[in-house]
């Protein structure tokens, strides 16, 4: 059986589950705690990050990109690439912006102050990191909204990498209650139709004790 | 003519340069402060960074993976990502260890500390930064050798994109002598033969006035 290292708050292993169960591919969870540096863990991936794919024949897949593509190459339909050069050129572009700009600027900020200092106490909390990544997230809405008023998903016409990377880091944010929705009804028009999709209301389901959801954060309706 | 805007000390744009010399694409060089964030540059990019293809058809490509991809979909061989699925996991898995890893652990520390800060005085240099990377640069280089161990090139038998981004982002590091080779012999001879390319060495030309580079930043006999 195919299964999935992952971390709750991890977006980037929210993005393989969503592209996994967007593509009827069953997987075993299996959560890994990064920060512990589990031994056999780090023969799985030397950079001890998540998410690592073990699939059916012991094939170890790590990186997020490596993992994404290789489901693209090799796992069921529908494609969420893209059916030519210039489409994927433009999905790809896109998912790169979110798995790495929006991560950097917001939800790294967010999830190391309020999950790993503020819920595992490893550290003592900045507000500063917080404020910076509250301003940080209306410049990638506002991007989303620029998007979405030009085309029916982020990166043309069909639901793809770009979409699900976007929703991968947002949830993680979102679970706090900290995007802004109200200002930006074309994005939370776009997410809303995001959350409507089995796949995502299937993330949406992890709670974590302890560590209260905005009370709207599954509502597809919000 | 495609043209590529670029930044000296960017290693991503240096990994797509060493890309379309490898692979005889003729390209114009655009070179992008883009900290003065251009509003033409932005209308091409809005996430303001290096590098940016711009193809003879006009089609705007950005994002370092989004732009190797398409010129191993598009362009000419030979072809950089590997023949199978499972080798392509392995590329893609080591380019994202490169282009990612090695970046905000080593060369980002580098090149903010020496360049931004310290050549173009935009900020206070911070030692502790320096000894950061330095401390940092070693475990890589011990990765390194450990995959040349068992491996011709870093991902398999083949030169591929995991050896590219690894270089791009080790020149940048080399240009101030930052590099402990002596302690890395394993390490020094994948790069000496990096060196010895002809793409490589037209990436080690360019110098930059006021800043002056290692001795043996240029000489594959190191």
């Amino acid at each position: 059986m195919r299964h999935l290292y992952h971390y709750w708050f991890c977006p980037n292993s929210r993005k393989v589950r969503i592209s996994l169960l967007e593509k009827s591919m069953d997987c075993e969870l299996i959560l890994e705690l990064p920060w512990k540096r589990r031994h056999e863990f780090l023969t799985l991936n030397p950079s001890g990050s998540v998410p690592v794919l073990v699939e059916d024949d012991d094939l170890i897949l790590s990186g997020t990109s490596a993992i994404c593509e290789y489901l693209e190459e090799t796992g069921n339909l529908p494609n969420f690439l893209g059916k030519t050069p210039t489409i994927r050129g433009e999905v790809r572009r896109l998912s790169e912006w979110f798995d790495s700009k929006f991560y950097n600027e917001v939800t790294n900020l967010i999830i190391n102050e309020k999950v790993m200092k503020g819920f595992l106490r490893r550290g003592n909390t900045q507000a500063a990191n917080i404020r910076f990544a509250g301003q940080n997230i209306k410049h990638h809405l506002k991007y989303i909204e620029y998007l979405t008023d030009r085309r029916n998903w982020l990166a043309g016409s069909e639901f793809s990498y770009a979409d699900i990377s976007a929703a991968a880091q947002i949830s993680c944010v979102d679970y706090f209650g900290d995007v802004p929705w109200n200002n930006f009804p074309l994005a939370k028009d776009w997410y809303a139709r995001i959350k409507s999709r089995p796949s995502m209301q299937l993330i949406l389901k992890d709670k974590i004790a302890g560590l209260t959801s905005a009370s709207y954060y599954r509502d597809p309706d919000f």
